[in-house]
């Protein structure tokens, strides 16, 4: 593959964020070029991991996200003159100018990316990609490669585990851009709860960019902004077949009203509603008759958001359209959803309108996994959840604690110590497999040296736990599935996969989860799923490990 | 002011990132429009207010961030062809094509925005920015406007937070890129931390946009990446004053290490030092001889990290550089900066290198406000500190929760009724004041109808809770500062505040942290810093109150 006049690489677009440029990474990582540079190393290969140390939200998966981003950054990854002049002024004076021309020259055309298909479910320790390439080009891909994988893969987790606490049933709405970190906290939230499992975003931007369905009503100031119904100059509407057209489309909905007042089943119910709230909703059923839907809570749910729903909601019947239903923004929504419900049934009966029963509820405020939970416990009438802070932001934990650790440099297997063992490197280029079980659960990922063979289908083989010695098992996987695929080979001529479109990525991830077994996804004390290595590998990390380590002096 | 070629207003740049578009907004944001535009109201003149409920991360202060950012949003604010095409294809197909027209037409030139000085130390409810303009476009900012500032003001409270605990003589890093939420929540962490009291980034992207300070040096994978001393092959080094060349520097740094095994006052300290980390100092040491920054535990900090640091920095020495010293990425930071303290003392000491002793230390690794805390009680060396995840994403809370409510509507007042009184709205345009006391220090916040007279110094005044009767004080301030400027005043003449280069926010909000009153600002049980209302505008608050509320019925 050749750059084109852009620098890109095969064709591929540029990262959705323009400003996720080639200075997008820490300034250790140029600092460390030119030390790779001045020591004439920096053309060495090196192999570096991609993965992370546990899994977010007390839970024992993750949905790995962020490879289409990573991949657009690679193929487009060159530093432009204005770059070089500013990296000129912060490194110090006694950098030396062949480094810039060094610079000048570089892409990724000698870098190849494998990694685990997007969307897919992932575990600790498991490499998510396996960058090779120039140690000093490589080194620079770190920070964005990790910044780009980080969020993604944390928000669509969090997604998945809110679809997993809804149920398949729900529509989920993501409506967080609002209180996201950051414009593209934001645009890439609604990507990612899309992968995720949720079915809309009221996010445009991102609507737009990635082709997700968009949904969205009014606000309490669309309701607080009328103050009576006098508002409403324009006061006629045609029918759905276009056969009529009513003249006066306030007074039919308060005579609704009236009727509902009176109605046997509704008595006691409410008396005096908020007129103008009332005005509101009319004006708004005026302005879309094929989707109304009204958020009822500005004033008092019960005594008047809900009844003045349904004045304009059955005005809009009369008129040959469906509404579409409401949407709670506070209060108890358990309670409030039944009552609603109650409502649209009695009416559904009273007067045989008919589905009316089924009107849709729609809830928000402030929702979140363990909100979802106890409403299911208590039993609701909510049909679909719009849900913002709490995903977006991934409030229940912020951050998602990805590494970039070298594994090889020059053939030689590299290792990385630490007195926390969690934090020790699985060294070596290796290559990954997830091993299936009879019932066609994955029962085990195991890790291997590159030039061991696979695994195979009926054939026992042994997985160790990387650090503890005690822990192993055999296994004879029913089926045996490579992880790394080849998503970049620079211009090696290697063939590579294709980049899914957004609709894929979002179907693996939702048939991936649904085919975990059942306890390794539970909110509860989940099972962890296990992650191994091969017996050889085994006995290499702690050959090498010895090697590596002082011998401690007891004094 | 004319719309330039572009669509700017006043000639103001962009949004820093070009993300942020009309279309960064909710879908209702939309759909609310059609519906004023459809019943006629789209022109009516609204007044918003931007505010929060509660300071973040359990203190009694927030500092403002993002206005910049808003004000280049609504400069540019305008609808192109092709994202009206994009709402065309969204929104129901019975939208008329006039619609389409009107929102072709639109831009900031008819709204006003007033707001607090940005990096203003800020309080719950108090208006952040007040927004007046037609109701259907000032409805669209929202969004937009509530992203820019959420994020903004919360990460800067966040280091600013970290600045208070750490002290003002030590210097703070921000290390957050790689855990932040996506690309922008990585360079928006760097603008807003830099304004809360942080000196430097090591973001290199947002070093060049927003002129802060870099740092940073090598990793975990530069040491690892080398296997021994042989791969050293240019080991000369020119003195620092250009007066000779040492032809072999790696022996230089091995004799020092040979005489700092044997040095008294280091005996028993270390034995054999790691070799490939060895390599790696001296490689980096030949690089950046005068920056000299040495990452110390990647094998054992004190048997091998600090002697061989020392080791390449003595040998620097020699050749007339000074070292700078070395980072503490894992492990006890204050046990082990302390022991690095007495290593560099010993040596000054014995050798007689002046000034070593004063070699600077620099900590990083998961650190947080609790942290900094802990390591203040348990006493420790550490001079400078790199602070990624919990600064950058606000781990301890991931969201501000920042609202856009609807104050007033053709000259009429509008209230948001909640249950929960905390969530009731302060009707009305107000103006904002600072009340100052004897002792220089803010004693309350006070808002007033638009057409009140203002506080004067030296005259009592009555300053109510906004919702809690009994809660009242009279004040007799001595300065009176208003609070609320105009930062945009679309076409109307009006004269508007410059926007202040980014070094005189983060002056302000320094010297504005510094003259609040202790206690508003510690850590353990703050004392609430109180924001009220005048008497008159209390009295219309509940008046309106009671007039929009239903009147319940016990059954």
């Amino acid at each position: 593959m050749e750059a084109n006049a852009n620098g890109s690489i095969g064709g591929v677009k540029g990262p959705t964020n323009p400003m996720a440029s080639a200075l997008l990474t820490d300034l250790y990582q140029f600092t460390m070029a030119y030390a790779y540079w001045k020591a004439g190393k920096h053309q060495e290969r090196a192999v570096f991991d991609l993965y992370f140390r546990k899994n977010p939200f007390g839970g024992e998966y993750t949905v790995f996200g962020g490879l289409d981003e990573c991949i657009r950054f690679i193929a487009n990854f060159r530093l432009k003159e204005d770059e070089l002049s500013y990296l000129r002024s912060v490194l110090p004076s006694t950098c030396e100018e062949g480094f810039f021309s060094y610079l000048r020259g570089i892409n990724c055309s000698d870098v190849e990316v494998y990694a685990v298909p997007e969307g897919s479910a992932v575990f600790p320790k498991m490499p998510l990609l396996r960058v090779e390439g120039p140690v000093a080009v490589v080194q620079l891909l770190e920070t964005p490669f990790v910044n780009l994988v980080n969020y993604a893969s944390l928000v669509a987790t969090n997604a998945a585990r809110h679809r997993f606490v809804a149920g398949k049933s729900k529509i989920l709405l993501e409506f967080g851009l609002r209180r996201a970190q950051g414009p593209d906290g934001g645009i890439s939230a609604s990507k990612y709860c899309y992968i995720g499992g949720f079915d809309a975003t009221s996010n445009v931007a991102a609507g737009r960019l990635f082709g997700i369905p968009l949904r969205g009503t009014h606000s309490h100031a669309f309701i607080s902004s009328y103050m009576s119904l006098d508002e409403i100059v324009d006061k006629r509407l045609r029918s759905h077949d276009g056969s009529f057209t009513c003249s006066d489309f306030v007074a039919l909905a308060q005579n609704w009203l009236l009727k509902l007042r009176r109605a046997t089943s509704l008595q006691g119910m409410f008396s005096e509603t908020n007129q103008s709230e009332l005005a509101a909703f009319i004006s708004y059923a005026l302005a879309f008759p094929s989707n109304f839907l009204a958020l009822v809570d500005t004033y008092d749910v019960v005594r008047s958001g809900i009844p003045n729903y349904c004045a304009a909601a059955l005005a809009l019947n009369d008129l040959g359209y469906k509404a579409t239903g409401i949407r709670l923004d506070s209060g108890d929504l358990a309670y409030l959803s039944i009552e609603a419900r109650k409502f649209f049934r009695a009416i559904e009966k009273e007067f045989g309108v008919k589905d009316f029963g089924n009107t849709m509820i729609t809830a928000s405020n402030d929702l979140n996994e363990e909100t979802l939970d106890a409403l299911n416990k208590q039993g609701h009438e909510v049909d679909a959840y719009g849900i913002g802070t709490n995903l977006v932001t991934c409030y229940s934990q912020a951050a998602l604690g990805c590494v970039f650790k070298l594994v090889e440099i020059n053939n030689q297997p590299r290792i990385k110590l630490s007195e926390d063992v969690s934090k020790v490197s699985i060294p070596c280029k290796k290559r990954c497999y997830r091993l299936y079980g009879r019932e066609g659960y994955p029962l085990v990922d195991i890790m291997t040296g590159e030039n061991e063979p696979p695994p195979k289908v009926a054939q026992r083989i042994l997985c160790r736990h990387p650090f503890s010695e005690s822990k192993r098992a055999y296994v004879v996987p029913q089926h045996v599935e490579e992880l790394l695929k080849c998503y970049w080979s620079g211009n090696s001529g290697k063939s590579r996969e294709e980049l899914p479109p957004l609709t894929k990525i979002r179907e693996r991830c939702i048939g991936q989860l649904s085919q975990m077994r059942p306890d390794h996804m539970r909110r509860l004390n989940p099972t962890p799923y296990k992650v191994s290595v091969s017996a050889k590998l085994y006995d290499f990390i702690h050959f090498l490990w010895l090697n590596e380590a002082p011998v401690g002096e007891l004094q």
